[in-house]
């Protein structure tokens, strides 16, 4: 009757990537089989600090094991500059839908760059071509460390050219790779040609164009998150197998909400959804050329089932603290 | 940088009820004039389990003070007689608006109880009578305590008439409070003809008829949480000045629900929100005679405010411990 407490640092050493990775395809093929249960997020918006909150309910039941909680994130612009503090930050309950019990409370933040580069994975599996060794990065931020640990997972990627301005990020990124990957910076073309592409920008302009894009890459669109947002120009995703997470929100606010709102781009554009393909309802990738673009706007069954890896690994290994929040014994 | 853990405990030492009220009552009056944000409830519902989670999310501007937070609560009748847990458990998230930083996970069950108590004591004080002596409690089960703690506030309460079939609970309710007032056990009958009524039952048909209730009495529904639940006959609230929390959950799944639905209750029998009478824009009671009801059905603004005041408390005394949940530093 406790509640497990697990701060960023144990959330991180609780979530495998390549457990995550199953965790979150069984959330996208349960999502597919009507399983799943996720209410549209909540919005509190806050003019007077030019922020708001988000409130990402979830329920799971993938047949091995089933999962509830909540994401309460926020988005607020200003916090670097003001506060030293990141724009997003998240917090999380997780709880056992039988009895409704709390059952851990975890640090949404680290939830979320996971379960992210665990959804890039998925896709990347199902689109990308089998022996894809090239990876590029678009967006040298915080995001763009899980791209590389879950997409490596699931393709035997050597080479990784990272692209960014700003000259310290990309030195972290180098850093932190090179041991592992022949990991370099090149230009925003040069990423863009690789066999898998992740763009993990904030851009509210297009940065990829079509000619940068090689003939059999797969893109993993991930940056956009809001209106007007968007990384690619409009002709890659009508040039490509274009495949979105959930309809809802990827028109609403993902990779292709500008040209969808606009009707330069339409339902008809549209492959599938990202659980259509792991249910096995239309196929992956079936031809060796051809470009593939995953539009990724993070669902709250995402987050449910990243907590419910983390929270499993934390009770086996022992790991985070326990508070009686309750008092009921 | 540290999250506050208040397990329940610590939220009931932390929430002086006078406090409450009148933040509560703040949060009623924010609400009026449209400086509060509070989405719908979202549902997610386990049919497996015959159960549901509800995620309630808010923010406050009560001018000398804001708060933002949300409240993951269930209710899951199984779970007394197949898991000896609660019905109805409930965690909460409480936040910095400005910010965003999360700044205690408390225990939501206790704020639940704490913010009912108090929205019944705000209404009391609009809406009955000023020299109210008597008090009658029909249901003595968890949240009649915090009506009585409430209302005790503000009405000048000396005796108190509990009716309720269970002679545990009776006993129980008599032993707490038999020091401190007049307390006996009453029928329904006898407890509707206080000043004050609180109806705090879970009942599906109608237990209060109009002749039972005073010609001045002062009720509190507090009970009807869901679509098919009453407490009153319907032609008390038809005879009476009647006042609600909100008019989407009120007519959803309050008091009213049932006579809404059907029709013979409409919104012309409705004669403000209780938010309304707390800003000035409508009158409280102006008679001596005359019988008022108050629907309540509990919104999250009331668990923001509570939370508030919870937090502040907490912080003060140095009560609740503290979590490095971001590892920000």
């Amino acid at each position: 009757m406790t509640v497990r407490l697990l701060p960023s640092d144990v959330v991180a050493e609780s979530a495998p990537m390549v457990d995550v990775i199953s965790a979150v395809e069984d959330a996208f093929d349960a999502y597919e089989r009507g399983r799943v249960q996720m209410p549209a997020k909540s919005y509190v918006t806050l003019d007077q600090y030019e922020g708001d909150f988000r409130s990402m309910p979830a329920y799971i039941d993938a047949g091995d094991w089933d999962g509830a909680g909540i994401k309460w994130v926020n988005v607020h612009p200003r916090n670097p500059d003001k506060h030293d503090l990141p724009t997003v930050m998240g917090t999380m309950i997780y709880s056992d839908p039988e009895t409704a019990l709390p059952l851990a409370f975890l640090d949404g933040t680290s939830v979320t760059m996971k379960r992210t580069g665990a959804a890039a994975a998925v896709a990347t599996d199902h689109l990308a071509v089998e022996d894809a060794s090239t990876l590029g990065i678009v967006g040298a931020g915080i995001q763009s460390y899980t791209q590389v640990d879950a997409i490596t997972e699931v393709r035997p990627i050597r080479e990784i050219v990272v692209a960014d301005p700003d000259d310290d990020r990309v030195d972290e990124f180098v850093d932190t790779y090179d041991e592992e990957f022949d990991v370099k910076r090149g230009s925003t073309s040069e990423a863009a040609s690789a066999d898998v592409l992740s763009t993990v920008t904030p851009v509210r302009e297009p940065i990829v164009s079509l000619e940068d894009v090689g003939e059999r890459t797969h893109i993993n669109a991930m940056g956009a998150d809001a209106e007007g947002k968007q990384e690619l120009e409009t002709d890659i995703p009508l040039e490509s197998t274009l495949v979105i997470d959930d309809h809802a929100q990827t028109t609403h606010s993902g990779e292709i909400n500008v040209p969808y709102s606009r009707g330069d781009l339409t339902d008809d554009d549209i492959y599938a959804e990202l659980g259509e393909i792991v249910a096995g309802v239309k196929a992956g990738r079936e031809t060796r050329d051809g470009i593939t673009v995953f539009d990724s706007t993070g669902l709250a069954i995402q987050d449910v089932a990243t907590a419910h890896v983390v929270y499993e690994t934390a009770v086996e290994n022992g790991d985070g603290t326990e508070l009686d929040l309750l008092n009921l014994s």
